[in-house]
């Protein structure tokens, strides 16, 4: 008999792809959804970045380097540099998407059967790396009371094997927003070092504080070999299809060994390498506006929903995200209901339901994440699509209800 | 202790890449290197392919779909439609090159301790994926008296174990040029039946057969479940740099396991797919211009290889790889030496050992592959460099020396 892998079948669906049949199904009866599910963010690709694409003039599209074009590299540690990461050429191998760095540094650090700590919720596709390098996630649960802030460094060494070999996390966060303190890193070196465990670092939204300065675990001293950096131009640039990324480290070992699985897979895309290695270039205000226009968005996102009776949504520090706790039985429900059953004037809107960020099960039920990858008028009325939605569904709960489950999760 | 995964420290280099620091000190010493040793080509990306990326006009370089563009999978149906390969857009899962395709098909139809039968000398990269899945590879060695035909069925069914799930294939092969008759084809197919076992065809150099028509893994009836076609734009269109490839089965369960794989990368790259796109409208005599240009590369180089004592090269059906045999001790030695110590008139040619493309050891030993990448001018001039190399090497071994190893290999 043909069979399926039993990785593949136990292999997870992308959460917040499950919905998609549910919102083609909405758009079919001409109902306008608002897409505050998935980090796609609406701002411009930088003109300087797909000019160098378009003006570009070679005659054939060759493979490049396996760890990227050196010229590419050279000036990436130049931007690194201006965020206060000091690293060299070498230090860098250019990915296929911040997701390739991912797998790669699971691929040179750990084997089958190793364990990685990762504080919960967390970006649900290390899941599906985790699977493809056969290593176990073992979660430890943040929580919207204190706004995900990292959990006692108690829980993390409860949790410490034979078999650790790595803490995760990602900052700012991809899903909470929390934008880790430079003393919460501090605390994760004294634990890395007592464990002689890796740090990998997913700073994906690094551009993106809006309180305070980003701290990245690259700027730790005296943990550089255990300290692994995945990084992306999808998100610093709103150039998610360039499929550029780039996983960083002064550990020789680890990027060497990283370089071979570089190898197997030729090289990472030519165009988008032209145009991450234009995007450097882009003004110096360009982040400034950018991270403006998100403040307004956070900000009117985050008031509106707090003003939903029942709704609760900490303040998220970083990243374009949030997540708020609903008054619903349960999110995954609630969402597809906003898609089946719901319209208001017409619209209605597409969250991703948190369960899928969760690893404990039942954990995050009644949460929802929102991506404010859309302009205010929009988030405006994505948020009275919301107000009203959350008036007729049938699986409402009480405020008082609302509020154990908050306390409980 | 900060470790190095064992499947890291065990992942092979690119056998091909490793002579590279010999080329770069070579370079420096103001020596012209003809290379033959990587398969990339130097024929021109067809313009249309180009504009088509250089005139676009969006304005956000979004994701897209984890399975490819759905214009782009339609168009791509209609081009395997034309090379008789009857397939429908739902078919068809977009990947980061022909590597991807690869890794996907490995991860969702083996599991760890799965063996898989290559006839060798194979494609390096196999292994690599091979490494990735923690899956075995079961060579079969094909012989250079024969051109690399197919190894008898006996030799495949001898290496069949419970663990064994696929047969793998590159058609026409790389690195031997061989192209694999309907009659292997169906010979295959039975083995397949018989076994319940996957059969996976790398059909990145379909477009150059010179001998025959090119018969598809495809074409084989009543095994649509079995069979699971490796493609790639990188070879058809001169596009290595795109990084597009296509994952293409009958069989809807691995498909779906495998969009699993892709959801977690999120999506192939953007640019790529709209260079991928738009290439399928090159003019219809494309690929005869091209064939025509490789066919008389590879009947010069094949002349004069054969021309030179001691060496023997069969004639490649496709691709655009020879294999040939040296008079020589070794030839990754002679392949070293060809950089270090050697140089006609300032310049040198650089070739790929063939001793990474077998998994046996010991085998390849004296055989080199060489990629028909370069004009005929510049054919003509690497193989005066190699005649007079071969005159010159202290390591050469007779004409009888020679012929023996070649029986015996």
């Amino acid at each position: 008999m043909l069979q399926i892998s039993h990785r593949g079948t136990q292999m997870p669906a992308s959460p917040i792809r499950k919905l998609v049949p549910f919102a083609d199904a909405a758009k079919k009866k001409g109902i306008h959804i608002y897409h505050l599910n998935i980090g796609q963010p609406d701002i411009e690709t930088p003109q300087i970045a797909l000019d160098a694409v378009r003006h570009s003039t070679f005659k054939v599209l060759e493979y490049s380097h396996s760890a990227g074009n050196e010229s590419y590299r050279k000036k990436l540690a130049k931007y690194y540099e201006s965020v206060n990461i000091h690293v060299s050429p070498d230090d860098i191998l250019i990915t296929t998407g911040g997701s390739e760095a991912i797998f790669f540094g699971f691929m040179s650090c750990f084997d089958p059967g190793d364990e990685v700590i990762i504080p919960e919720p967390f970006y649900a596709n290390y899941n599906g790396f985790a699977m493809e390098a056969g290593v176990i996630v073992k979660p430890i649960s943040s929580n919207i009371k204190s706004g995900f802030a990292l959990p006692p460094i108690e829980d993390f060494e409860k949790n410490i094997t034979s078999r650790t070999k790595a803490i995760i996390i990602c900052n700012p966060n991809n899903p909470t927003g929390y934008l880790y303190s430079k003393e919460e890193l501090e605390t994760l070196k004294k634990l890395i070092l007592k464990h002689h465990l890796y740090l990998f670092s997913d700073e994906a939204y690094r551009e993106f504080c809006y309180q305070g300065k980003h701290f990245s675990a690259m700027e730790l001293t005296g943990v550089e070999d255990h300290v692994i950096l995945m990084d992306t131009v999808s998100k610093r640039y709103s150039a998610c299809g360039a499929r550029i990324g780039a996983m960083v480290t002064k550990n020789k070992q680890v990027l060497q060994t990283a370089l071979k699985f570089a190898q197997a897979r030729l090289s990472p895309p030519s165009f988008g390498q032209i145009l991450g290695e234009a995007a450097i270039d882009v003004p110096s205000d360009y982040f400034a506006k950018t991270k403006s226009e998100y403040i307004s968005r956070r900000d009117t996102l985050v008031k509106r929903l707090n003003a939903i009776p029942g709704v609760f949504c900490p303040n998220p520090g970083g990243a374009f995200y949030a997540m708020a706790s609903l008054p619903v039985d349960d999110s995954e429900n609630f969402c597809k209901w906003l898609l089946e059953s719901f319209n208001h004037k017409n619209q209605t809107v597409m969250l991703a339901p948190a369960s899928g960020f969760y690893s404990t099960p039942g954990l995050g039920k009644n949460e929802v994440r929102l991506a404010y990858v859309l302009n205010e008028d929009d988030i405006n009325k994505a948020m009275d699509c919301l107000e009203k939605a959350l008036e007729e569904y049938p699986g409402k709960i009480s405020k008082r209800q609302a509020e154990s489950a908050v306390t409980n999760s």
